[in-house]
């Protein structure tokens, strides 16, 4: 697709570019443009996938920001989950300039301690904004919707455009008609609708589920059933940002004559930051530290602990694997595990789970206790809930797998919304639209950027398919010394492998050591060349421990002339 | 635990040793062994998991079996999936004499196959069974009693001893009350009830699910009313081994006046045997080869195709990514995925699936329309039910996770096994049994061993620590030529990273070399150590480059002395 060749629309024209989130779950970052202004909703990171070797992170490329950074009004986050706002530190590192940065209360007391961390609180002017209220960010104005979510604090945003309405789901559930809990939203999403919407942008992630996705009540209560029948301690684990879920627990743990005491560094940061902002009791009689615990019996006791995907770090992992500092599964023990794993964290998740039942415990999870989590994000039908409460003209489903982003595109044609406009885009499709039109107009760059330890975008397709390959059949080093007037051999060739099998090893070196020689006298006449002498070994290495063992590992010729 | 001391039981008694299955789903074999007989029950295979880099197979770990050779009878299969027999070409080249192996005629079928390609057909002397009959080992009586699952042809056992019977379950599914398809087993099992059991060895592996698992007529439901509605041409995607569904599909395809055309090779092999063997309609009209197929018109093809799972090599993936050699997708394709990701291959799975999508097709997968594929194994009441109908003494849970086997252990409880009587074992731990006792009495060798190409038991813990090492971080290599009589650096050292950070490349290595330099010229004196220069440049460079990028790759020095 060809470049952008102008940057700016044109006016009456808004501009929506998606850097993230399309074909991924993960590193959301939306850029909503008109000729003057330029916002950024949500600078989110994503997980490293599989083959992605020692990958920390994969944030955005932000290079598009930064080339439009005279521009940028600010950044706006709809909620303070890490594929929402953790590439922030990164991009506020790029863009070295201090830039405002809006969002609700929770979110931006979660996103300090992060900039503080990467050290570019500097480079945020932080502005909190109350859910409901509107902000102006040049001609953009910008309502916060408070919306459902597994957060507390999140909200979706209705952008009011010198062409129309974007709608901007955020991350969001809207439960079933009639539950209290969500019908202010529902209300509030009917009201912006009959004013008439140009655009929604909506997440898809639940879109493969069908129906709603049930209500937080059910979970409540399917934890006070368990932690009422269990006879000693209860060790709950879920996602540390689920305040909540937290809050739920620490209530039904106080109606149950429970004291709860936090284990591991996240939840204890967000139990501490939630409850400064309000949002958790701070100052609860049933919050007790792990010192005082001891002092209670089992049944009076409830940990509440990180490690709900199975993290090999975090405490859940620890306590099933008997590595954790202060807690030990004894007999009696519950642990209920409230949280569903994310794709690619199955099998992590499932060795802890069974680990914890080694240990002698009883654990309640999803797989054979259904209620004992649900999720976070719309169901289908709630989905298509939205898109007939709001009747955009334009429809564009963010925030999904690909095959989410088409079951999106065949629900929103059933609700209503003509074919052609239901818009699905790639990352960094820029798509414009006028009051009445929408267009692709090429594409700015969007790909994947790698954050391993300190570096930045140093972790190349090149470097990762070394390490796919090292991982994959280990590494032969063969270091060869010449006589730089001769070309003869000085010594045996030596050989170390690394990764490599241990069984064949000696007879396979003898002989590579032998074939080396051979070849390296043969190669020797008239004139030996360095880049001949290399792949020389390469190949004959490479074909005699095919030929011995059926692996490739690789192989890494060091000659030197002396 | 100790290790058994006496290799026999004592006359009167009956040991069951399992050496794979237990708190993992694959290489499922389980030896039964009285004082003068021995006979194996499956020789699986498991796949690797996520950390066994480069590792293609997972064994048991056979050395018990190869010290009691002389005792062994038989080798008995209960069914040709890979977690049953995929282990059997491994353990006759280690026993290395010809070894007698019973199993029904599809089982030794598609066995036939894989010893031919690993070259062990001569040590295994195949003897097919007709399900329904017996068969004499030593003292021991095997009746082969047919059951349901995912592949036809398979077998649960009804193991008579000198102390009782020993029913083992193989896989199986019982279904609902009332399906024709399992009746005869009902009966089947309630006569051996009747006749009295001494212990029950159960699979697991559906344990998680309630009720009962759906029967393959709902399966055969879904998969016509998809067909009948495709517009074009359907690819259909199932386990190569499910010759049950193949069959049916290439009924619903007749009916539909649909022609199938297989593609992939497993798929090509299994329907060949299963052809021959009966199992298929070997010269149905139905069935044309790829380049017949090109003759019809779309909507009168099904491509029926390898790669359910995702596997990066199989048809669906390589259709998926446009790099098959015949099969494109065009629009108006439907593809059908009849089959569920095995833990493990989730990520490859959703992948396949998001790039079918991309291609244009519409896809059929079991997230938004569960009746395509139902499983092979039992649920829980089904479980239940033959607990209830074989009313063992003693029960012991073979064949899953440590979960499964703990939540059995509940279930065969709840339906009245006294909690003394259900034995949860680990994997090499000798159950020894009377006809009213039953005792743990030690354990045998029964760890997982590694195949790796054409190396079996070569890649050790140190290898694939080696191996998890370099894919996380990388290597480092640091050649330094010393002269050997002043101990001075002959050159300045290279250094030479594969799988590292590219960007921090050049002034870390160039600060690196400086300081080998300067470590290296404090080491000198008086006398310098080779073993003491290696550790010195590892610390050196390895404090540099966490210091500078958070990273721990792999440090090689190779220093040598001209």
């Amino acid at each position: 697709m060809p470049k952008t060749k102008s940057r700016t629309p044109a006016s009456g024209r808004v501009r929506i570019i998606p850097l993230g989130g399309l074909g991924e779950i993960g590193k959301n970052a939306t850029v909503i443009q008109t000729d003057r202004d330029l916002i950024l909703v949500d600078a989110g990171v994503k997980f490293p996938e599989e083959e992605m070797h020692g990958v920390d992170l994969v944030i955005p490329d932000f290079s598009y920001l930064i080339s439009q950074r005279a521009r940028l009004r600010g950044i706006v986050l709809t909620h303070s989950h890490e594929d929402h706002i953790g590439g922030l530190p990164y991009l506020l590192q790029q863009l070295g300039t201090r830039v405002p940065v809006f969002g609700t209360r929770l979110t931006l007391g979660m996103v300090t301690g992060k900039l503080k961390e990467r050290r570019v609180l500097q480079f945020a002017d932080l502005s909190p904004i109350e859910p409901g209220t509107d902000l102006a960010l040049g001609k953009l104005s910008i309502q916060f919707i408070p919306v459902g979510h597994s957060i507390p604090d999140a909200v979706a945003l209705a952008i009011r455009t010198p062409c129309g309405t974007i709608v901007h789901s955020g991350d969001f559930k809207l439960g079933h008609p009639g539950e209290s809990e969500h019908d202010a939203l529902r209300d509030h999403f009917a009201r912006i609708g009959q004013s008439g919407v140009l655009v929604l942008l909506s997440e898809c992630v639940g879109v493969e589920r069908p129906g709603r996705t049930p209500p937080e009540s059910i979970v409540v209560a399917a934890l006070e059933h368990v932690m009422q029948a269990a006879p000693g301690r209860v060790i709950v684990s879920t996602f540390a940002s689920n305040i909540g879920r937290l809050n739920q627990i620490i209530e039904i743990a106080g109606r149950l004559g429970r004291r709860v005491t936090i284990a591991g560094r996240s939840m204890e940061n967000n139990v501490r930051v939630a409850g400064e902002l309000g949002f958790l009791p701070s100052s609860s009689e049933v919050l007790v530290s792990t010192e005082a615990a001891r002092s209670f019996l089992p049944n009076q006791i409830v940990y509440l602990v990180t490690g709900s995907q199975g993290e090999p770090t975090a405490a859940l992992a620890r306590i099933a694997a008997n590595d954790h500092p202060h807690i030990r599964i004894v007999p009696g023990d519950t642990v209920i595990v409230s949280a569903s794993p994310i794709p690619g964290n199955e099998e992590a998740f499932a060795q802890t789970i069974d680990n914890l039942f080694r240990r002698g415990a009883r654990v309640v999870y999803k797989a054979i206790s259904p209620d004992i989590h649900v999720s976070g994000h719309a169901s289908r039908d709630e989905l298509g809930e939205l898109i007939q409460t709001v009747r955009p003209r334009f429809c564009v489903p963010l925030h999904g797998e690909y095959r989410m982003l088409v079951l999106y595109r065949d629900l929103a044609i059933a609700e209503g919304i003509p074919p052609g406009n239901v818009l699905l885009a790639d990352n960094g499709d820029v798509l414009e639209f006028t009051a009445t039109s929408a267009r692709k107009d090429g594409s700015v760059p969007a790909g994947s950027v790698l954050v391993d330890g300190l570096t930045v975008g140093g972790v190349t397709q090149v470097v990762l398919r070394d390490r796919g390959h090292l991982a994959e059949d280990g590494i032969l080093i063969a270091t060869v010394l010449i006589d730089r007037t001769t070309g003869e051999l000085i010594r045996e060739p030596e050989i170390v492998s690394r990764g490599f099998v241990d069984d064949t090893g000696a007879d396979v070196l003898a002989d590579a050591r032998r074939q080396i020689k051979t070849a390296l006298k043969r190669a020797r006449a008239p004139e030996p060349e360095y880049g001949f002498l290399i792949e020389k070994i390469k190949e004959t290495l490479g074909q005699l421990v095919y030929r011995k063992t059926r692996k490739r590992p690789m192989i890494l010729p060091l000659v030197t002339e002396v």
